[in-house]
């Protein structure tokens, strides 16, 4: 006996608007190549390492000390004071009281718009923006307008830009919150340290909310600002290195990308110390607390693993540069050389529907890469390929392309 | 230069409904006594045990496995097809592909409301009930209206009950979800298996959706509906036990309680199978997913962890008998012999604000307990004691309940 779908009355459904929610295009490829053994995965944005062996080694022993009980809401004091260091170390001073654990950089984005989103309310995003932004921000009944990118043919070669006029005018005063995630998952753009002055100004004078989405900040391969020169970056721009900490700002943080630690969910956000009691609510609502042997991995991760983020960009950079160079070399290909984070954004001539021609891939030469239209209109056109993994495997990745091209 | 607060834009502020949330009573309590150590805390429902170590084991195994890369939304297969075999047993069968692993049965009951509640729907919430729950409906936008249980004197002692007629009165036809905890937090009521029936037939001829928080399930002293002897019960009656599965019930689960993982933040939902796929949506804008070390513990416990409950319940048995003994024998003092969970939830004759006489309690004779005003307006006059502790502190803290007496 089924009552749902057969049921008269509208309660026999589930939420509307839930059952609208697009699953996620790239788990729609990835479920595509499910039972097949030969397909070259570059859908998620994962490295192919494990967590560093002392990381797990901090969990493991914690584990051992018997810390299994609950823990306070907004984080243990001692990860909230190791970030707060970390956090000044690379954007001057930044409290303790401004720091909140989070159960992944998802979980911090998902209650940042918590705090922030009432049914209705006018959200600016800019695009191509990873998938999950825009999904929360609907979820939590916004409107949203995107502010797109766009792809500049220049004597240097491609590269996405971002026009300020464009992203002000649609920053008015009825906009609740802007949400940008520089350096950006899918493209790689990074905005300038003198556009995000101008954006925080504009949004100071307006009350606008500014949600900055930085998880991979530390994965840049260029001194940006200072030249563009081949030395490694301590990080990219941040809105914490131009604010004030009562700022209408909100940035969310993560251990996946830095420290290899996506399946730990362990992310944090920095708040102005005001609004930090009001996440403490949030999180007793929606997880209670991160458990503590995470915690200390955490902290393992903060306080010895500037070594890991060093060696781990070396080797992004070495990828970035095969697959870059690879990729340019194919017929209707328009690659932007990325300056940070894992991906190659690259679009194809002709190439219409994304996720038709993922699918294509997957099934015609066993290559996985995530369809750009997944990430906004303003990505449709082009793929996203995540470049941390082996060389081998890369190169055989671009050969597979070649064929299908 | 705080831009919060000083705003003359409404855009300065967080949303008014998060403002507007109380913080949680249990942990202003619990902060009355920071710095402290003269403290017994009974406030938290936590047994003073860690996780037994070999759950604790299953999880370093995996992580010296590596097994620190993002899984999928829905739960490890393992896992989701060990917890259908478990529940299975216990409430005839279900199957796999109604198992949802999540973040927590907190974040569960999150995950069930954000799946059915939209704003302005009406909720109906036995109470009293953890505070959570009624929390997480507000922020979702509901109405919440509540149905109280009544504390009846008998001859053999009082007891928590539940009016039939004044619940099935309150399922309207408007009426979306409704919400109810048995065995329950903080009362230990237990729905009987009759009411059980009548409560699902009157939600499914009204297109009503049942919640069911059974997270207590397996901390029974009693063979609820057999007699009421002193055997210990596998579990307390389920909606499981009842319905067809496609029924329009969502039953909460946690492995905080029977395993002793309340840090770990690891729980399930069981859903009707057209349901998962909607939930598997949710898990990717909340958490994504849980971590596999942390999924790998959970098998552990499931498969091998009957012994676990077994002793437990036994620790728990003893301790509750031991508090309730005490207790009865308190002048003012009215206090239900708990046949579930780990509280007793007594009345203190004239005493109406307990909030303030558990601030008392921690200042004048160093005693932590919960007040009952915090498990809503029907608790109120009452203390939630948790008896997951050592009999000695148990029996010292009596002692210091009855000075203040």
């Amino acid at each position: 006996m089924s009552l749902i779908g057969k049921q008269p009355m509208a309660g026999g459904q589930i939420r509307q608007s839930i059952q609208g929610l697009p699953q996620s295009a790239i788990r729609e490829i990835a479920n595509a190549s499910m039972g097949r053994d030969d397909v070259l995965p570059f859908w998620f944005g994962e490295s192919d390492l494990p967590t560093p062996a002392f990381i797990r080694e901090a969990a493991k022993a914690a584990l051992d000390a018997g810390h299994t009980f609950y823990g306070p809401n907004l984080g243990l004091e001692s990860l909230r004071e190791a970030l707060a260091v970390y956090a000044s170390g690379l954007h001057g001073s930044v409290g303790r009281e401004r720091i909140v654990v989070t159960s992944s950089g998802l979980s911090a984005l998902m209650l940042a718009g918590q705090l922030l989103i009432d049914p209705g309310d006018r959200v600016v995003l800019v695009t191509p923006a990873w998938p999950n932004v825009p999904a929360i921000s609907r979820l939590l009944g916004a409107a949203v307008q995107e502010v797109p990118l766009t792809l500049e043919e220049g004597p240097a070669g491609a590269n996405w830009q971002l026009d300020t006029d464009n992203l002000l005018q649609a920053l008015t005063p009825q906009t609740r919150v802007l949400i940008v995630n520089s350096p950006s998952n899918p493209t790689g753009w990074v905005m300038p340290v003198e556009q995000q002055r101008l954006v925080l100004e504009h949004c100071r004078q307006r009350g606008i909310w500014i949600i900055s989405d930085e998880v991979y900040e530390r994965l840049v391969f260029t001194a940006e600002g200072e030249g563009g020169g081949p030395t490694v970056a301590k990080s990219a721009p941040s809105f914490l290195d131009i604010s004030e900490e009562n700022d209408l700002l909100v940035v969310v943080n993560s251990f996946s990308k830095a420290w290899l630690m996506t399946g730990w969910r362990l992310g944090w956000l920095t708040v102005p110390p005001s609004v930090t009691p009001q996440l403490g609510k949030l999180i007793e609502f929606n997880t209670s607390c991160v458990p503590g042997f995470i915690q200390q991995a955490g902290l393992a991760a903060v306080q010895r693993g500037e070594p890991v983020i060093g060696e781990f960009v070396q080797r992004l950079r070495s990828a970035r540069d095969l697959l870059h160079g690879a990729l340019i070399g194919l017929p209707g290909v328009t690659a932007p050389l990325p300056t940070a984070g894992m991906y190659v954004f690259f679009r194809i001539q002709g190439m219409t529907d994304s996720l038709a021609f993922c699918k294509g891939l997957v099934r015609e030469v066993g290559l996985g890469l995530a369809p750009g239209g997944a990430f906004s209109k303003a990505g449709e056109g082009c793929l996203r390929w995540c470049f941390a993994g082996a060389p081998e495997r890369l190169q055989e990745g671009v050969e597979r392309l070649r064929r299908l091209l």
